[in-house]
């Protein structure tokens, strides 16, 4: 089980090398990143885009392009067309988001004939290593569905389970959050949350344990559970997974934490055939190069499970 | 302007010393915080409870009751009515929880007549005093009011905005946080956060300047307003007031604080003709002082404005 990036780093540096395949790659921070990955021994790349632009800006950082393949598209859409083929085809194992708008990358993604869908709707984890936590801790879904519905909360925790069992982490402890620990008639999320339990409990969710409605002090801190008296709970400060009732929940305890929490965090889309890793220009060099390494990790896990 | 508790006790001190009222007393860890606040001249106390029991506990603390008033009414609901009546009337400044239920508790406080209605709803703030921020940050509604209406978010800011000028903040910065800066009529949310911020352009609410939406790092986190390049915005990473969507969104953003970001905070009920001290169990002693001091500061100013 990898409680950090480090170790992390450390699995996928004892892998077969990935490669990664990057849709409009004229983008110094995505370049840097993939450097990174490459030295790091994450993966190699392929870079899909406006050559000359690529070219200009590898020479603007000193990076060295002879081991990189390029592919040489001008418009955005027909590069990402071609990387998301790419992946589709196997000739690489992850997707990365370059220089394009996020909705036309999403859309290379989702593309029936040569895209990543696994017949899973899409969700997104980031994955925080917080001082003081003891291991990694995963947010979902703080990016990508609104407002999830009770089949939508199922998918994201089957989703997230999925990265979670790549890390090492078998049977992971999902706390569906809300602002209580007890069930409220009058808060649908409650009520759901005791529902996912209850569908869990029936082995309906699997490989992992459910337990819902908590508050994020009872999911997070032993202490709090304790001086709570949390009896007959599950999940006692310790879980893994935090699913939260919305985007608007989720996103803002995703940016406090990497604005006011020290640590560090890596996140991608899930509930693709293979990883797909869209960082934002928000997020750090470290939090692109995390990215990259956990979608390695998945990668891997993946392919073993094929 | 206090930019932290100890300026806001060093304030108090300074004050006509306050009086606090606390209903159903015999609660060590209410005693602990009462007696801090006689010892740091925040306020004086009446105990209204058991007065057998009450003497019990202070024994046990070693805490003499000689300065302090004790009213001797064994049933809680009883305690509450004349506690609360003690503010109501003026003999008191300020109204606090002891051993009893919050909604008990509250029915007190609402009493149409001996409680603390100003005709205006109650809310929630808490005051935090975090390591970076370099000023107070008030959070609300993230224990009171469950899905505030627009109505009702406007009231919830008025309330606050009021807490905010008795701490010397006179037109404080109010961001009605979701997980995006831009409207998206999907989210009404955002919407609702629009709408407020029109509102107080157009000086319906006043005292204060309403930018939003805004997510998370917009809002508090000045090198994230420059990073996305926020501009024509009020507030680039200089809020005062994180308005919360939701109770969910609220009270998870302020549990993930009070357990994960280094610093202190106090907070009280807010909308009421005295102020109110409502802390729970899980709060520190150090909290439930902050919430003394903070409310003793409220009382001074509604005093002045009377």
């Amino acid at each position: 089980m990898s409680k950090s990036f480090k170790e992390i780093l450390e699995k996928v540096k004892a892998l077969p090398k990935k490669t990664v395949s990057v849709a409009v790659a004229q983008d110094s921070e995505v370049l840097m990143a993939v450097k990174a990955a490459k030295e790091k021994g994450i993966a190699d790349s392929v870079l899909f885009g406006d050559e000359d632009k690529i070219r200009a800006i590898a020479e603007e950082l000193g990076m060295n392009l002879e081991d990189y393949k390029i592919v040489d598209i001008k418009d955005p859409i027909e590069a990402a067309h071609e990387a998301v083929k790419y992946v589709h085809d196997g000739k690489a194992d992850m997707y990365m988001k370059g220089l394009m708008e996020t909705k036309d990358f999403l859309r290379s993604v989702l593309d029936k004939e040569v895209g990543l869908r696994s017949g899973r709707p899409l969700s997104h984890v980031c994955v925080f290593e917080n001082k003081g936590y003891g291991k990694l801790l995963f947010f979902t879904d703080v990016a990508f569905v609104p407002y999830p519905t009770l089949e939508e909360k199922v998918s994201i925790i089957e989703n997230t389970v999925e990265i979670c069992r790549a890390v090492g982490i078998d049977c992971p402890k999902v706390a569906p959050l809300t602002a209580v620990e007890v069930v409220n008639p009058k808060m649908p999320e409650t009520v759901e949350a005791a529902e996912l339990t209850k569908m869990n409990e029936e082995g309906k969710i699997k490989d992992c344990i459910v337990d819902g409605p908590l508050s994020f002090d009872l999911a997070t801190c032993p202490e709090a559970a304790l001086h709570k008296g949390a009896t007959g709970r599950k999940i006692v400060g310790d879980a893994d997974v935090l699913l939260f009732p919305d985007i608007h929940a989720g996103n803002i305890a995703y940016k406090a934490f990497v604005h006011c929490v020290e640590g560090v965090n890596g996140n991608m889309i899930t509930g693709t055939s293979a990883p797909v890793i869209l960082t934002s220009r928000a997020d750090s060099f470290e939090v692109k190069v995390n990215s990259l390494a956990l979608a390695a990790l998945v990668a891997e896990n993946l392919k073993k499970n094929k």
